[in-house]
């Protein structure tokens, strides 16, 4: 049976999931990678593939990968990935697995936008915001039916939106970022070292501490500003939150939806979907598997 | 000789222009519409079409039209404008001239942005962002070599996003937005109504009046900023800057580059092209006129 392999290729794990274009899973697998530091992710890498082909019997018909850092222009590699994963930035992807057809390389967050509208929370969606509240806030972003990619290959970035021209500045250099406001990486920073995770400081929340709910409802605020703004240059149909943080739930939600019933702009009446994401830690290989399938490069 | 006519609808003036496909103006009109409040603007709009045609001899093989207010999904009307311009709301462009052909609507700045493209900052950019500051700011986007219109018509309002959660809401509700934070329509408010307009801040600026420049500063900042996020979300190769402030010249580029300097990711060094409009207020007709030209709706 025809399947399109993709490969989700991340600091501690590569999983590669083989799926027909009808979304038939043949097979599915997850392998250490042996960490970001070292070469070994390369091994890893095969060893999947290898092993998803003795599973079904027979090589794909596509591959589709997905990595961390920027992808080059012409989707064949990542260009721009400083410090991770040696010997990834630049590397032809068609040419590491030797394939007869190109082998198109998307960043973690398109990969899984492009897997919640084909599988998931925006089936049929054409216009599509992906937001990934983790350690970070990675972004994707899908606008009259196309996933954006720009000059560079980093539309979508949307963790690296200010919220605070005289914040201080992110990994990225934006000031006062949303990364910076809600994302994992500062909540020790924003609740002046009493918690250490987004998960402590929502416990403390649903317990009822007053100054944990203050610290996560102005990140909340935040968040549903950043919201409103993509929803003004974006208009997307359907907003999607996933990692970590969204599984926080009717603590993340409700609040959510409560700021954002005041900041969003809803022309005649008309509003955007919020949604959690449906696919979890399967998204980025499913969409790179469809992205596979749908490339014309 | 075939020519595309591209019509600019605003609440004071109506322009038009024939063109054809290689740039050649072969007439252009503007003609005073009578006021945003009445219809007359229907009358004013069929008499420059009229008059477009006497001068060239016969009528146009297209028409494009651009018009205030959030433009149809089918792009053949306006869907939604409210309280100005009475009977354009809802107004199928093709049926109102009784055209052979579609006759394709943007906004202002969607048609300014296309017009850039074709024949003026942005000449051969595919990805390129456009903000106008004037009493509002307006923006528009193209990714990808595309127009970003989104679910309801409304992506690219890039006036309204938020640099500050707990501010002001504006128009559309986004608090902080940067329309707020340099736009005409609150100077007064932004220097306690010691200035009613930018130009009258930004000479004061260039007198050496220290709180006039700390005050234009700050919004030169929060710019700065939203050019940072509107960078990493839409990733354009070029970002063009018109409307009446930008006229200020190197009173706003100078100091809005130093503090994009600070502010802008640079993967690889690669740094976005920042540059005055150059069309003047010609860009939406001539914009309009291409659209209709390459439209296939």
């Amino acid at each position: 049976m025809e399947y399109a392999l993709g490969i989700d290729l991340g600091g501690t794990n590569v999983k590669a999931i083989a799926v027909t274009n009808g979304a038939r899973v043949l097979a599915e697998i997850s392998l250490p990678t042996g960490g970001a530091e070292s070469t070994k992710w390369k091994a890893a890498v095969r060893r999947a593939k290898g092993e998803i082909e003795t599973r079904t019997g027979h090589p794909p018909l596509w591959i589709g990968v997905v990595a961390p850092g920027l992808p080059a222009r012409d989707q064949r590699s990542i260009a721009f990935l400083p410090g991770r994963l040696p010997g990834l930035e630049g590397l032809d992807w068609q040419d590491f697995f030797a394939f007869e057809r190109a082998v198109p390389v998307l960043n973690d967050a398109q990969a899984a936008l492009l897997g919640e509208v084909w599988l998931g929370a925006a089936r049929d969606s054409h216009n599509t915001v992906l937001l990934t509240l983790g350690t970070g806030v990675g972004g994707a972003a899908q606008v009259d039916g196309r996933l954006l990619r720009g000059h560079l290959g980093r539309a979508g970035h949307l963790g690296h939106i200010s919220l605070n021209p005289a914040g201080a500045r992110d990994i990225v250099r934006t000031p006062g970022s949303l990364e910076d406001a809600i994302g994992d990486c500062t909540v020790a920073l924003r609740t002046g070292g009493r918690f250490s995770s987004t998960a402590e400081l929502v416990a403390a929340c649903v317990r009822g501490d007053s100054y944990a709910r203050r610290v996560w409802h102005e990140s909340i605020r935040a968040l549903a500003a950043a919201i409103a703004s993509l929803i003004n240059v974006l208009d997307p149909q359907t907003i999607i939150i996933g990692g970590g943080i969204a599984k926080c739930g009717a603590t993340l939600f409700v609040p959510l939806r409560r700021q954002l019933a005041r900041f969003e702009w809803r022309p005649g009446g008309a509003r955007v979907r919020l949604a959690p994401a449906e696919l979890g830690d399967r998204a980025g290989a499913f969409g790179s598997a469809w992205h596979a399938m749908n490339f014309h490069g």
